[in-house]
């Protein structure tokens, strides 16, 4: 018998003793041991529900129980998360976390202290929710050489752009749909502004080059800036948007980057849809693989933690993650990074317009959604990032051109 | 560093013996060993080839050579497979496979056999080739209670459904592409028929259920009565169709079957195209996750095989599967399994086809592709197997009715 504690009954941590209740038996046998909840931290107390008997308001008595051989960190937050994790692993328990922002920010230094001590800081609900990706990186693509990431990390903006596209709807009203179905916070910055995906990009990029990528470091660009005019220009090419995080290993160093991108149906991604995430892995002999599922909700983080912490449970004392070194890698500026951009020109003048763009980017083919509005858009031939910038900048200059009202980066 | 022996040279031998070498670095850094091949088992020679040296013609060299910890068998077939297999793992060495012929005919008894000895046998490469899919199954959802797993598992036949529905060609012109093209071998039956899909969906439930499931004992049908019409029909619909093989737990037992289904873009497995592989599982807390990649392939093979002569390597004397029993599952009838199946009806008169249909199925939508032809086609509800095949002979004894040309099962 195996005895653990839960730090956090919030969402995830309900869950995590929701799945150990429902699923005890099958647990237990794929453990090959009987896990048993000792503690539950919560700062509240829940007088009503079966938890309470668990319920510790102090932390220093889980830590200080030497039968707590593993711990479910699910609180979220960098502090006091990194402070109870950090101890109980230097206490040689092995810890298990849902927490993307303790593990972009403290990963590489937590794997170190779990590997001195011989246990395990274990984080497969760190990223992509339910869906393993942390493990397969870890064990199952050990003949390849990961060169680049690609993934769909972040269920919020993922359901916001496939109801955008499906129905029609401008930003904010699909902004309010999300936050009406619980699916967007109140304060929707961390998801919609992308920071949810760039700490998991930055992981999963530290995991796959070994090194530490700060999530700081990490171009990152949101989704709020795509509207309704712009969907009508992607359905018009037959192509999706999808706020992409990319890590990708290049001859001259890494680059990563979190925005929306213009995908055609031939990137396995586009057919991604509502609040389904996926990780899409291009190695050197594999190919392409990807893997596809929840990305949040309560059950399936659950599912993550709880396949952890049996994985904890069978490797008491025998450290297993790979982990990635304290060295901080310094990644490429995106300004150097190829790209090819949509880009919408809203005109007084069409012919010149198009004399304009054709006389700074080259030849183009002219894509319209109304011919009634004075704007068209093109495709950008693929160049650094800094070039196609200047040339945006070259245009807005002439005086034919009245805006650039926005443009997205397109895979081609 | 460790000595290994890899069992045959052909595609995937040779695959493997590039992908040692190609990531030589890499792979020993996941090893965390120098991994050295000391044999490759082959009839033939390869005198102008650098394999040349490690060539040997006798399994016994290999089997009485202690310094040989690890074999990798990827001859395919069951004999002398097994044989040498079983025989290598009775004398300490683990063993990795490619070989699904192997793995779903005697996979319960050498999981035994790799038990008893503390070793491991391992068989990533024998579904979904590349795909990371047993080690998730056997170590990432831990924590569910799996009840479904649904595969397209066959790279030649997902190719040939998918150009067939692309291009609007029949099934022979696309059996001959895929021939020429080398997807599909001379004598095709293996792929067209579902035979390789069911052995892989045998080793599947049986790893998610722990007992034998046969593969005998699974109702399989290939894609060969799929023609240009069904296609036509189905593209109305705006759905696809599948070779898809499922293996499902319900409270009265276990089904499995391998055949065509009509499924809508609310599956992801409808994404999946061309030589691509996926397989769906369904777990009562995860909720729906997808493997995706190719499922065919030297190279995407390879890198299976030789992530599990890594995870081989890494575990030396310490057995890490789930094993399944030996013991046989009796799985269900699907004569007894709810279905629904799209059907096309020939008359000689419409309107009493029509009414023929209503009186045995009740009402229905008429699905009509070309209305100079004698034919309609609907979908049925779902009730069983064998309550639907009834409807149908009594449907061919109507006067009106002149034939049934096909019918497909469906995904409500």
């Amino acid at each position: 018998m195996t005895e653990i504690a839960v730090l956090g009954y919030g969402t995830v941590g309900s869950g995590v003793y929701e799945v150990l209740n429902t699923n005890r038996e099958s647990i237990n046998k794929n453990a090959d041991e009987e896990i048993r909840i000792k503690y539950v931290l919560d700062l509240r107390d829940f007088p009503n529900e079966p938890v309470q008997k668990y319920i510790v308001h102090d932390f220093n008595i889980i830590l200080n129980d030497d039968d707590v051989k593993v711990i479910a960190e699910v609180m979220g937050g960098v502090e006091p998360a990194y402070t109870f994790v950090k101890s109980a692993l230097l206490k040689g328990k092995s810890v298990v976390t849902s927490n993307k922002e303790l593990v972009a920010k403290h990963g590489a230094e937590l794997l170190k202290v779990a590997k001195e001590n011989n246990i395990n800081f274990l984080f497969e609900a760190s990223v992509g929710g339910g869906i393993p990706i942390i493990r397969p990186l870890n064990q199952s693509l050990t003949a390849d050489e990961i060169y680049e990431i690609t993934g769909i990390l972040n269920g919020t903006t993922n359901y916001m752009l496939t109801k955008m596209t499906k129905e029609g709807l401008d930003y904010d009203e699909i902004l309010k749909d999300a936050q009406n179905k619980g699916y967007a916070e109140r304060n929707p910055a961390a998801d919609v502004e992308g920071f949810d995906t760039c700490r998991k990009i930055a992981i999963l990029a530290s995991l796959a080059v070994g090194k530490q990528v700060d999530f700081e470091d990490i171009y990152t660009e949101g989704i709020t800036n795509i509207n309704k005019i712009d969907i009508d220009y992607i359905k018009k090419m037959g192509k999706s948007v999808k706020l992409l995080a990319t890590s990708k290993v290049t001859d001259n160093g890494v680059w990563a980057r979190v925005s929306p991108v213009i995908i055609g149906d031939e990137n396995p991604l586009s057919m991604v849809n509502d609040v389904f995430n996926a990780i899409l892995i291009k190695g050197n002999v594999i190919g392409d693989v990807m893997f596809y599922g929840k990305g949040a909700g309560k059950l399936p983080t659950a599912s993550a933690v709880v396949a952890d912490i049996v994985d904890a449970v069978k490797h008491l004392g025998r450290n297993i993650m790979t982990s990635w070194s304290t060295e901080k890698l310094d990644i490429l500026d995106i300004d150097n990074i190829d790209v090819s951009k949509f880009i919408r020109v809203e005109y007084n003048d069409k012919e010149q317009a198009v004399s304009a763009v054709k006389e700074i980017f080259g030849d183009f083919n002219i894509i319209e959604i109304n011919t009634a509005c004075s704007e068209f858009a093109f495709i950008s031939e693929t160049e650094t990032e800094k070039m196609i910038n200047e040339k945006i900048d070259k245009l807005l200059n002439k005086e034919c051109i009245v805006n650039i009202p926005n443009t997205i980066r397109v895979e081609k």
